[in-house]
């Protein structure tokens, strides 16, 4: 196909629409206690309740346990959820699942207890070998045969927007790979999204949660348009990463220029609740524009970074495993990666450098790279993030086997705006082990 | 109340949280063609497909009779939707389903044809007296019992925005008034939002249903906001018209900026492609934006306008009766009220007159209302509208019978960001009168 055809998007076997497919969201403080009232609307009698041991402390906890027992309905809480799950955590979510038989799922959590509920709620309504509907070529990416009982998510990290995309990521153990199961179905039925939950995060995990959002925003933005992708053989088998479009577009736009405004002063001022309820809304809009559009390169290489952690233990998480937190194994790769980018849409690039903040009055399209990483690495020493992967453990000499662990990520790679090969991982890996 | 407690938005018994409730929409050129592989996905196998005389001698309608043909679907077609319907043609279309019984529904047509499918759908599936499910207090206001048969809305003008809410509407004869039927469970389960559609279009529709569009996104953006709205008693039960919430104000913002940029040209060059397409995405997410925060003073005064119209019979439209279409019935209001409204927050109604493409840069507060009307009068006279409602018969002696046909609309009115009464239309309705 010639490039014109590419740019014109005029090629028969390209698309032409995009699909804008969102769950029902409830953004503010306190909603999380209408979860009793929503999950009967939904027609739940018997809730599996799901979360983690920190989150199981929280008030926060407390009130939507007691929003869904004042609504009369029967709560089986499973509070064991592992924080970065695996395919055996997931396993033993969905055989407590598959005994306690509930009708309906809420978790209350980060993108780990969201996801892992995702799973539980798949593999006991549609038992099948684990391996059947994890992506392909890892797994074998079937379809899921039908719809999931309802599930309400309640995030309390600004960060994942795992509840509203239909996603769900683990580690598989035997390969030292993150994977994930992707499907429609997956998407919860509704949201509540109460900032309250973000008031008492460590400055840490905001930080790595909020630039998991920017990169969600940023790559959706500039993903490869809708225009340049395989048109679906079927118009309802569109993919969910359909690419750029307007729709995912306005809501990057807008998480940019929030978290541009907010993500520092939410890091470094845990009472500044203007921020960290800004944040949590830019998390959320960010959720909607990846669930939409896709992201690429930088999540792509995050799942080979904290795939094949060796030592680093951050602070503010729990110390009991090595851990590259998500967010931080995202962006730690971004502005390699966008350098790499920018050459397929300059003023893309530059318009998202803009919306971060950043002065682009004077620069060239030559620059947008330049422009936009140097801007992304200011954000991450502003909020403590270590300054590449030598800091968390990598050296040069791993970069060949973090670009073989990246690659096998296509339904990732595929959407990024360049045609990427391990070679082209390697040397962004490369770039990526020191900005300072 | 005190007003600071308003300002804060802190009194208990004031909302903390809005709801986005969003549905299925794919926009693009041609995907029209999707509507059967769309239908069927739904389950639908008798289809009753849906829209007026006009629309179906047109090759779009074919397309979509074609494609739901060719997925194998049963096709049932009622042609016969009157433009701007009446209680009396909503009744025929309900009779016609209650016999046809199709197990799903497809609309294309203007946001004359989408109403008149959900209304068909609605009392065909839940079937009662006419004025049950009519808005108080015209109407019983009864709620909707259980969900409807899927209905896929194919919009033809960038207009109405009905793909996308949940509210249906049309004249009650006997009361000369316009009223409608609001309800979540009324919104389409998909919309198809075909550019190709608008092509053909004369440019009189276009800049009616632009303007009403272009309402739309300001009625939304200035609508009271929802931290200033009661709480509902239940969280479930949150109305679709919240108010202006940051969710309503981004797909506000970015109507705003697009009609600015492409109405007048979609309106006065039929062969600007990229000018309709733009209006219709805009219209597309206008419709979004108010079927999450609801509009208010200019759509409650276009009832009146339209209903009690005499003699006005607008170029581009059917001559059979006098019409006042239902885009410029609500934009002859919107100048005189946002003169009123700009009040409650002149920061707001200046921001919202620089997204239409104002000059706010030395504009101060106590300009915005005059700033904002000036700017829109400047849009209105571009494509062609009268000059207020003067021109389309009204004289100052019929303010007081407006004022009346205005001031039931009170769910409309409570939207307002000010508090409407009957005295304060009469004023409103007074200005509207010439812009000249």
């Amino acid at each position: 196909m010639s490039c014109c055809q590419h740019e014109a998007g005029l090629d028969p076997g390209f698309d032409t629409a995009f699909t804008v497919d969102a769950s029902r969201i409830t953004f503010g403080r306190g909603c999380i206690g209408e979860v009793g009232d929503r999950a009967a609307a939904l027609g739940m009698r018997r809730v599996a309740l799901f979360t983690d041991p920190s989150v199981a402390r929280l008030e926060l906890f407390d009130n939507a346990q007691r929003a869904l027992r004042d609504a009369g309905l029967d709560v089986v809480t499973y509070a064991e959820v592992a924080v970065e799950p695996t395919d055996e955590s997931f396993r033993a979510a969905a055989a407590f699942a598959t005994d306690a038989r509930p009708d309906g799922y809420v978790s209350v959590g980060g993108g780990s207890v969201i996801d892992t509920a995702k799973a539980a709620n798949l593999y006991a309504t549609h038992p099948a070998d684990f391996a059947a509907y994890v992506n392909a070529p890892i797994g074998e990416g079937r379809p899921v045969p039908g719809p999931l009982a309802p599930h309400i998510a309640c995030p309390t990290t600004s960060g994942t927007g795992s509840e509203v995309t239909g996603i769900a990521i683990f580690d598989f153990l035997e390969l030292h790979a993150k994977t994930g199961i992707a499907s429609p179905a997956l998407r919860p039925s509704e949201a509540l999204v109460d900032p309250d939950s973000t008031d008492t995060l460590p400055g840490e995990v905001v930080a790595c949660s909020g630039l998991d959002v920017l990169s969600h925003a940023l790559e959706s933005y500039t993903a490869r348009p809708f225009t340049q992708r395989a048109a679906p053989a079927r118009a309802s088998a569109r993919p969910m990463s359909q690419g750029a479009n307007p729709w995912s577009d306005l809501g990057s736009r807008e998480a940019l220029a929030l978290l541009g405004r907010y993500l520092v002063r939410a890091v470094t001022d845990s009472s500044d609740r203007e921020a960290r309820e800004q944040t949590m809304w830019a998390a959320t809009l960010a959720g909607i524009a990846f669930g939409n559009a896709g992201v690429h390169i930088p999540h792509a290489m995050a799942y080979a970074v904290a795939g094949q952690v060796r030592e680093f233990r951050p602070s503010g998480y729990p110390d009991d495993k090595p851990l590259v937190p998500h967010g931080m194994s995202v962006i730690l790769n971004a502005p390699a990666a966008f350098r790499v980018t920018a050459a397929a849409d300059p003023a893309r690039h530059l318009v998202a450098a803009g919306y971060l903040g950043a002065d682009v009055s004077s620069a060239v399209q030559a620059d947008a790279g330049e422009v936009l990483a140097g801007h992304l690495v200011g954000i991450m020493e502003s909020v403590g993030m270590p300054a590449g992967l030598a800091d968390v453990g990598y050296t040069d000499a791993d970069v060949t086997s973090l670009a073989a662990g990246a690659f096998p990520q296509q339904r990732l790679l595929g959407n990024a705006p360049i045609d990427v090969d391990e070679a082209l991982l390697a040397t962004i890996f490369r770039g990526a082990l020191s900005y300072a």
